[in-house]
């Protein structure tokens, strides 16, 4: 849990992920001693703020996103989204420019927002969700939990995965663009043909707090039906809780596997959460163990 | 005529094109004997459910889909659409979940739709509309007519084509994401830089039947004016009735082909339909064989 | 200026963009022999109609669209945009089908727009604004500034760089799709990580005239931080004036680096002009200046 907490105090609204990155790159050199298999890992410039984990012999890739929603300061007070963001007056934002620290609310409606920060902040500066994280028996809540949840699970699964991919990818709330070049290297480096997106999805009318991890058969982009129903299958014989989601909206890197110049199939698999992108995401604390016991279970089945 | 029957029979909403697939196989597996040119076949699991045929030395490719729009169940009775069909109160649909057949009636509106079937039906089960051929002197209707005729053309092109790739891909209703993968496939292999589009369009002001195949000067994507012309200017010299179409809106696999990493000119061609997804899909049979000619005459030409 | 009056009168809308590229390239090759270093040139069919030039050892790529927003003639004298071009009732139109030259006016609004030439114009004809520049000590008004004067600084840009590529490109107006393959063909030639956009963008709250380049932290889509604070960094040292620009909307060459599979971070950077993509765009002289000079600063030491 400690971990999980200081995860969870990461800034990185899309397209400044490098506090991040390096902190998951520093914990995954400490503890990958003892991890079943030692992986290779891929990192730097050459690859943006992502990271990608080899492995074994990898069958399959799993992805998170390590970035979150946000805001930009535009010009005198404005704010505009970075990703969809809910849009709540009085919120806490929190950020830095070259001038310091920046704590401030959120003034007004979607149609226009602003801050209420005494002194003028550069325009082009990223804000966030000030964090407030809190645990109970049954729920933790918190800022960011999408997809700090699936980064948690995807290391989680780190310690016990013998053969595949574990990718840290970046911008993924506003539209995509890492996907892309780390879906080139693992296909020229180590090639797969299964893909498992780590992400946090939503409460629904189908889709209930401790029911288990949800599997998507489709959100805005379909997959293969033939991969699901494997997915299925093994989460069957998994033993582990899990539910079916059926969405006609929402996206995730999923949308950018679909659309690669590669044959790959794939599959969204997280945990669920209510009061999505906003400082008070929800999500039940027996679903995210369901969704770290499902990867460590499909990772060795598929 | 038997053959299209059986092709109109077949179920393959995007992202479940396993049975078509293998049908459209076949087929060509047995009547390669009697084609002027034996293809090179590529299909299987690295292919997902696409099938690509090699003639000769490919200048050109030709691409038909082989999925349809149709509809996916939600949770208790709802449905959401795949693709963009039209959606009308009472029409038949028909399926298939692990519990066995489905066949059931659309019931609501383009805001909220629903099933009216006894029983549940799984979340994430396919339906389509329930089949209902109608051939007379001019015309035929039926639903899934929008590709299954681009298709069609497409296994009457294989009969005299001498180069060239024949293609058939899935998704295309619900966004694409074969492409992509297939064009890479073609351009290491045998690289083509031209490429049409062979799926139906639609009635409009400016398009009618029996007026011949349509060559599309743009969708809602535009294509480079010189292949056009080029086109058009070989379709005025095969003597084969054809129309011109000037659309702001719609899109085909040519969309995938003008964002592919590769310098290929595309145009789309097929013959025009009114009553467009929906069970009474209507083409003129003078449009399909202008279609088919004009294929093959362009195949030998460009 | 003179050159610049030469390129403001050539033809160009998305999709037929010959014309306009056999200028640039004939001033390429004849002014090239006065350049600092002599670039390789890479054209024609293989490239459709754009130009890449390589110049030394490159680190940076820029590139400049050559293609502007128009009108497509549907069926009978009906108009559809290309690109989004601003709908004026009244203005003049010009182009030129098999019959002839076309001068003509629009007539109508966003809505339903129709031309009014005396004879029918085939239909899926380009027609563009008629061109009427006029300068003055401070300012230039013209149809096409985006991206002509964009163009212009890319080929002064050409006089002084010593290692980058300059890279002409089409269709940008209308969704893209050159820069997938010029990309590919830059990065297995010779590889970049960094791309600048030369192109024009809008006067806004907190962009004005004479202010000098503005330099874009993002547009609709988000370039990495990173790279952003590396360019204004430079921008202070050079002594240009330039301002920054935050916007929630448009879009540009960028998005398509964004989504290349390369891992490339990009900037765009330009003057801005009032009056968009109307036949009255409108650009400070000192801010083409500024703009033109931040270029040949930023390539020498990016």
């Amino acid at each position: 849990m400690k971990f999980l907490f200081e995860l969870l105090s990461k800034f990185s609204v899309s397209g400044d992920e490098s506090d991040i990155s390096n902190f998951i790159l520093q914990h995954a050199i400490e503890r990958s001693i003892g991890w079943k298999v030692r992986p290779e890992m891929f990192f730097g410039e050459d690859f943006h703020d992502c990271i990608l984990l080899k492995f074994g012999v990898p069958r399959t890739a799993v992805f998170a996103h390590i970035d979150t929603v946000g805001f930009m300061t535009r010009y005198q007070n404005q704010l505009i989204p970075v990703g969809g963001p809910e849009i709540m007056d009085g919120i806490r934002l929190r950020g830095r420019d070259t001038k310091g620290e920046v704590f401030c609310r959120l003034i007004g409606t979607e149609d226009a927002c602003y801050h209420d920060f005494p002194r003028g902040i550069e325009p082009g500066t990223r804000l966030s969700f000030d964090q407030n994280v809190r645990v109970d028996d049954e729920f933790i809540q918190a800022a960011y939990l999408d997809n700090r949840l699936g980064v948690y699970s995807a290391l989680k699964l780190c310690e016990t995965i013998e053969n595949g991919w574990v990718v840290f990818t970046t911008y993924e709330e506003h539209g995509g663009g890492s996907i892309p070049f780390l879906i080139k290297f693992i296909q020229e480096n180590a090639p797969v043909k299964q893909a498992l997106i780590s992400d946090i999805t939503w409460i629904s009318e189908g889709v209930e707090h401790h029911k288990g991890a949800v599997i998507s058969a489709r959100d805005k982009f379909i997959p293969r039906k033939k991969f699901i129903e494997k997915v299925v299958q093994l989460a069957e014989k998994s033993g582990v809780p899990y539910q079916i989601e059926v969405e006609a909206y929402g996206g995730s890197d999923g949308r950018e596997i679909q659309f690669s110049p590669y044959a790959i199939d794939w599959c969204f698999i997280g945990a669920a959460e209510d009061f999505v992108h906003t400082p008070n995401e929800k999500v039940s604390l027996s679903d995210l163990d369901s969704m770290i016991r499902m990867y460590q279970f499909l990772l060795s089945e598929l």
